[in-house]
């Protein structure tokens, strides 16, 4: 049943490319390459949902992974400008580094990238106070975020040059603009980019500084598709060109007309790669996490939450609605204990470490107000544990995954995947997973406590065969929506229209 | 030129109507009713735009309006069930008072309307902290918005049964769900509302509870038309109606098949008494500040605001942008002053409170760095005098109105309407108004600093020819414009929708 992983579909890949050469570009790669004590270099694979599921499309293809150099070491190697195998045992596939200087990429990772950019596209601005563009904030852009994406864009069409029609996969935020540098170089390659984030609407979009938002907007439409997380997002985009830029949209094709150009917009739900995380839920470090994680919490009911602690996740709203059960059914204290197994991020911006210091007021104020000497009400823990988290994951009576807005949520399909406790899933309206897993999962108004206190109380009381079907369906659609499908779909589409207009001559 | 006044074109709306009756109904009525030392009941009309406009119509046609009773002279005044007629000594319409309970109307007025509604209709939320939807938050939309909206809605359909086909003119974001509770009691009148706020987009409305914003939609689709002031505005509240309701939308006629009924979604961009407020542009008391304007800033250019100190006029970026001017072009310092001539505003709100306080510190700051002993920067008031505002408006050599969103903003209208030194408006693109005037203003995103910084020097360099054409422009298109134009759109397409619809025999 759990066999269905990605080594087994990998070969439909190479099928449908048909030796058509792939390179991708993202911020960051798919290894971190560091020096030994014997000064040679040695690789560490990365982890997180996009490196996954873009190594399956790497391996299958023999891609070219365009990526930033991260480390010293690491813009050493891009200064060599050479590709460099893929894991260095068994090559793969190829990677290439980009040097971007420094104070480039401080200004186009930490100026616009992050906040400016994921804070625009989750909604979380606080408008009557932030942002301000200053003359900081124009430079950054033009000499930051400009600058990389050229960078990025420089080092794309070099490769493109090298293979005969390449497809070019450019990923996420960071690089909004490269699309339109990489035509500018060479028109040969056919361009790509995934949206893995939100993508807000023309009220909010326009907070942006005209000039921003038009180049984003201008980058975007220089790509042949774009995708998105959901068709929600994706019509977003639509009503942004068609409202900030006064572009020409084909509502039943969802196509946008630019500069004779016909840009598709297009819906990939991205997902995670099944078969692998049942093999890491199942290797002996989860497995030690796992006998700890019973032991401590023998006949609890567990709540539990794993995010990094980003505003966006809505961490606190998520505390008051516990704080809001155990007020309301005292009967639960003692019975019930909530996990909030969160990882540390962006501590450099001002927000997050604010943002930090509530969670831990917060959880400290709920677990003085209702605890007792025998029973902590909530269990925080701020680290980076990835193995912990899944042997959490595993034992959840309730998986609380309530964020403001989210592109996809990874957390929301990971839990369901691999718990083995007919758990249920407690899922925001705003989250881009709710139109797969909307069906099954509780949904809740990620601002209304009230909601999802009740959504706490009915998931804790559902009786077992509900319980059952709801796990039982969320499991279905996680194992068949993996992540070979998300690029499956995106291949598909890539080269259905690439046949479409060499029949066409276009 | 200046005598195109709304009395002579008053005519036309009785004309129009052909004695249809009309029903207004706002929170806040056309006047102050108190009890005089000698214990007679005075009245004293109310200000403000909505006021100013609906009046016009009230008298052409010999409304009825109804609003709340505000005090304990008006409560008992509304428990006599009568009307009164206004202006006392010469009534030309009637008043209904409509008592609210006071635990009903706190709920309704300072939970839900201002800041729950307030602050969504302007985006100005900070999302990662507010708003949290509490018990309390649905017991106050329960026990009090939409208990407020039935106590209107009854007095409403009191008055209509009286009349034979009334047309109810229902005003604003206090009153979404009037019309519902209206055609459940009687189907008799035609059921209009105006929204003089902005309308926001799916995904910030969404962030309403979902039986708040469902009800919401529902309520206004309950009339026959809804107005808004801006065709952006408009489109949003489509939007909404597809997005969150599932409505089916005609995008050509703008209009959405609801219940079997369509409803029609029309734009009405609001205006002034252009004629009224040249008389008291000329009054004696105006001709006094005047005096005293101009005798403490002879040769001084002027940069001009004046707004409730509400966030979400941007009041402080608007300062911030005036500091980076001193600073790169101290060559204006001791030639140029800011006058902010604000109303203090909603000062139980602790948004607005800190705002306040944000403001005082901003001036505070900005006074000091680049102050002198015979020059300070900024004049900050903080009192409700309007006549000392428009006597500033008539001097004013730069305007600034650079709100986050606005419905429309009447100062922008105001100013150029009354200002004698072929002055430049600086407006914000997220206002209604820029509609009609954003060709002779200088436009600015109200978020970015430099920009704005950038269009205060532009106006302050601007060559006398371009500042005249722009001036001339801006008076012109607001003179054409006026309040009794607004109105009479709204009544033509009443009028025009009854009589296509007997036609019909809809």
């Amino acid at each position: 049943m759990h066999s269905k992983g990605r080594r087994q579909k990998a070969p439909n890949l190479t099928k449908l490319l048909d030796n058509k050469p792939v390179i991708i570009v993202s911020n960051r790669g798919p290894a971190e390459f560091r020096r030994n004590e014997a000064g040679n270099i040695t690789s560490k694979r990365g982890g997180g949902g996009l490196v996954t599921a873009m190594t399956a499309v790497s391996e299958a293809t023999h891609a070219t992974w365009i990526s930033a150099a991260m480390t010293d070491v690491e813009r050493s190697m891009a200064k060599k400008d050479n590709l460099i195998g893929f894991p260095e045992n068994n090559p793969l596939y190829n990677v290439r580094l980009v040097d971007i200087p420094k104070d480039i990429y401080n200004r186009y990772y930490n100026t616009i990238s992050n906040p400016l950019l994921w804070f625009i596209h989750h909604y979380i601005w606080d408008l009557c106070n932030t942002p301000s563009f200053t003359e900081e904030t124009h430079k950054a852009w033009g000499e930051g975020y400009v600058a990389a994406n050229k960078l990025f864009a420089e080092a794309a069409a070099r490769e493109s040059l090298k293979l005969k029609n390449p497809i070019i996969m450019l990923q996420d935020y960071h690089l909004f603009l490269a699309a339109r540098y990489i035509r500018e170089l060479t028109s040969e390659p056919f361009l790509f980019h995934f949206t893995h984030i939100p993508w807000p609407e023309p009220d909010y979009m326009s907070i942006l500084p005209f000039k921003v938002r038009h180049q984003i907007l201008k980058g975007m439409l220089a790509n042949d598709i774009v995708g998105f997380q959901s068709r929600h997002y994706a019509g977003n985009f639509l009503l942004c060109c068609e409202s900030l830029l006064g572009a020409q949209i084909n509502w039943r094709k969802r196509s946008v007309m630019w500069q004779e150009r016909e840009v598709f917009v297009r819906t990939y739900p991205i997902s995670i790669d099944y078969g692998n995380l049942h093999k890491i839920s199942e290797s002996d470090e989860v497995l030690k996490y796992e006998t700890k994680l019973l032991k401590e919490n023998a006949d609890m009911s567990l709540i539990i939450r794993t995010d990094r602690s980003d505003p966006s996740k809505n961490i606190i709203r998520g505390f008051m609605a516990y704080d809001v059960l155990l007020s309301r059914h005292p009967n639960f204290k003692g019975k019930v204990k909530f996990l909030a197994l969160l990882y540390p991020t962006r501590e450099g911006i001002m927000e997050y470490k604010k943002y930090r210091r509530e969670i831990e007021a917060t959880v400290k104020d709920i677990n003085e107000r209702h605890g007792a000497e025998n029973w902590q009400p909530i269990y925080l823990r701020m680290k980076d544990d990835y193995l912990e988290s899944i042997a959490a994951l595993k034992h959840y009576d309730v998986l609380l995954v309530n964020p403001i807005f989210d592109g996809m949520n990874l957390v929301a399909k990971e839990g369901p995947a691999v718990n083995k406790n007919d758990g249920i899933l407690i899922l925001s309206e705003n989250a881009g997973a709710l139109s797969e897993l909307g069906n099954s999962g509780i949904i809740v108004n990620p601002f209304d406590i009230e909601e999802t206190a009740a959504a706490m109380y009915r998931a804790l009381t559902m009786p077992m065969y509900e319980r059952k079907a709801r796990a039982a369906n969320l499991r279905e659609t996680v194992e068949q929506n993996n992540s070979l499908k998300w690029i499956h779909y995106q291949l598909k589409d890539i080269v259905g229209l690439e046949k479409k207009r060499m029949l066409e001559g276009v």
